[in-house]
């Protein structure tokens, strides 16, 4: 096993002055270590977007109505959502899956359709899912990644797609710290001041009816939704592997609290990408003690802050790997 | 000519909650005026690393000996230098520069040698170069950079390396801008605290020497450096041409407060790429009101904060390009 001293010693013998680097510094021993070795490579980076629909997006929680979530997929498999350029971009492969669309859209030779249900029921009058569908999605997530791992991939990206998702992942969060519903619950795709407050006591209604102390996998089938559940799964599925999960936004990283709550090892592998206006994504990374890379504004979801931060991840790799030294370099270093 | 209107309504109708880019989305914006067109699209991106040798680097300002300045010059012509990573991991032609180098390193196949002399003289006793020397570096870099715009590049990334360029760049922000030393100098590649209380005093018996009010060239002429100035020249070219300029850190981001100087036109040009750890740095991005793009902590320089954004600065270009519209796509707009 590799240790952060020899990732540490390779980074400080390189041709710059020490720690010159920044937090790709802090990064390039994060992945050198994911990887366990100290001249890290990336291959065939994937990228899985998930989509998934939510019963509790007819209760006005979203700026935008349910049916977007379907459009929107039509959208990734067409090549003109802002993800699908990032992607094109920077190589990285999209695999878009239906993991529970409320409206079935048909084959797509680029759709994996794996749908455990035509979208949750509203969890504020019922349990989102069942306990079945709970860890049907949570296995489809791994066995999803585990394909991709074992496939020759060891950079998993992870987005997501779901109209009323953000009101899910701010249940989910209440639910797993504690933290007030003024704290997790912000205004999504944009809702204005009174669609925050209704977004806010319908969550709040919603908790009321589950009073109980809950574990992980229980919070994910009382409250959703499919899309998060496999993430979830995927992210537990890295644990074991060496490589790299990269965390997008706000509902990317509940689930990976979740998935590291669920298994502690997942934290070494995810790289968190950007910090999103969703004002409790920064609350929840500040507790998950991590550095997002990008601070640049964005609440757009679809794994776009894990695309465009996938450049710096790999330059942290190749600067470890393909930068002289100064000795092989013939520079001399400080003092010298 | 294309406005700010024409360009935030093409924006506002791609698949995407509005604003939901964040910062990306100002930033399409500035390429699409810069650049003239609501379709943007880089070709060539070119990155030039000036590098230049400073008297002053004699009296202790910097953690490293002057002789590295060349040597990194080889390295950059070795493709061992973290620049060298970069530019081949983004697709950037890098050209590296002599501009004024103390050691002649020869002539090498990707090395352009344009050295004004050996390296300036030491500003603490006397001018760091002769006004003509000065205006032959502008003239310089004007010239390289109008031969890439002209050879059909529409950006350009500018990079340098000088051991004690960030003492020479501290010197010419406090005589453009009165703030003091304390605000304008900092640990450059990693002085200790000795290190940089010398720094401050060995810049403020220079600055004594040359009581007047000087003209921004006058200022290079009295503090250099021969990189810094055909920096100034090439972001002077740019003022004309339908380009973006991608500013690098605290040394590159004072060349530019010199260039906007000389000619405004030069700041709609300019793309702040990094904040960099030089505290300096910070306040003069804010004296400038820009928000970079990455604060990773970085302080290496050479273009490395410049070519780690590129791949945001062009998704930027891609996003506005590239997207599908709402009705192009399909996709309802909010509360349609």
């Amino acid at each position: 096993m590799i240790t952060n001293a020899t990732l540490q010693r390779r980074l400080d013998t390189r041709t710059k002055p020490q720690g010159s680097l920044g937090a790709l510094e802090t990064l390039a021993v994060r992945i050198g270590l994911a990887l366990d070795t100290e001249t890290p490579q990336f291959r065939a980076p994937h990228m899985f977007v998930f989509a998934g629909d939510h019963g509790i997006a007819t209760d006005g929680v979203s700026a935008f109505p349910q049916a977007v979530t379907a459009q929107m997929l039509l959208n990734y498999l067409q090549g003109g959502a802002a993800i699908n350029v990032l992607a094109r971009q920077h190589g990285i492969s999209l695999r878009v899956v239906d993991a529970g669309v409320a409206t079935d859209v048909g084959h797509h030779p680029n759709l994996v359709t794996l749908a455990v249900a035509r979208g949750t029921r509203n969890f504020r009058v019922e349990p989102a899912m069942t306990a079945e569908q709970c860890a049907a999605a949570i296995n489809t997530g791994k066995g999803l990644a585990e394909e991709a791992l074992l496939g020759g991939s060891n950079a998993l990206l992870f987005g997501e797609m779901g109209i009323g998702n953000t009101a899910c992942a701010s249940m989910l969060l209440h639910r797993r710290t504690g933290w007030s519903f003024e704290d997790c619950v912000g205004r999504g795709t944009g809702l204005d001041d009174a669609g925050l407050a209704r977004k806010r006591e319908r969550l709040a209604e919603a908790s009321g009816r589950c009073p109980s102390k809950l574990t992980p996998l229980e919070t994910i089938a009382e409250f959703g939704g499919f899309e998060l559940a496999m993430i979830t799964g995927a992210l537990l599925a890295t644990a074991e592997q060496k490589c790299v999960a990269v965390i997008d936004g706000f509902a990317v990283s509940v689930a990976a609290l979740l998935a590291i709550e669920i298994d502690p090892r997942v934290r070494a592998r995810c790289v968190f990408s950007h910090c999103s206006a969703e004002h409790a994504h920064r609350k929840l990374l500040a507790h998950l003690d991590v550095k997002p890379l990008l601070d640049l504004g964005m609440r757009l979801g679809e794994g776009t802050g894990a695309a465009m931060a996938w450049p710096l991840i790999d330059s942290a790799a190749r600067l470890m790997t393909e930068m002289a030294s100064f000795e092989s370099a013939g520079v001399s270093d400080r003092g010298s």
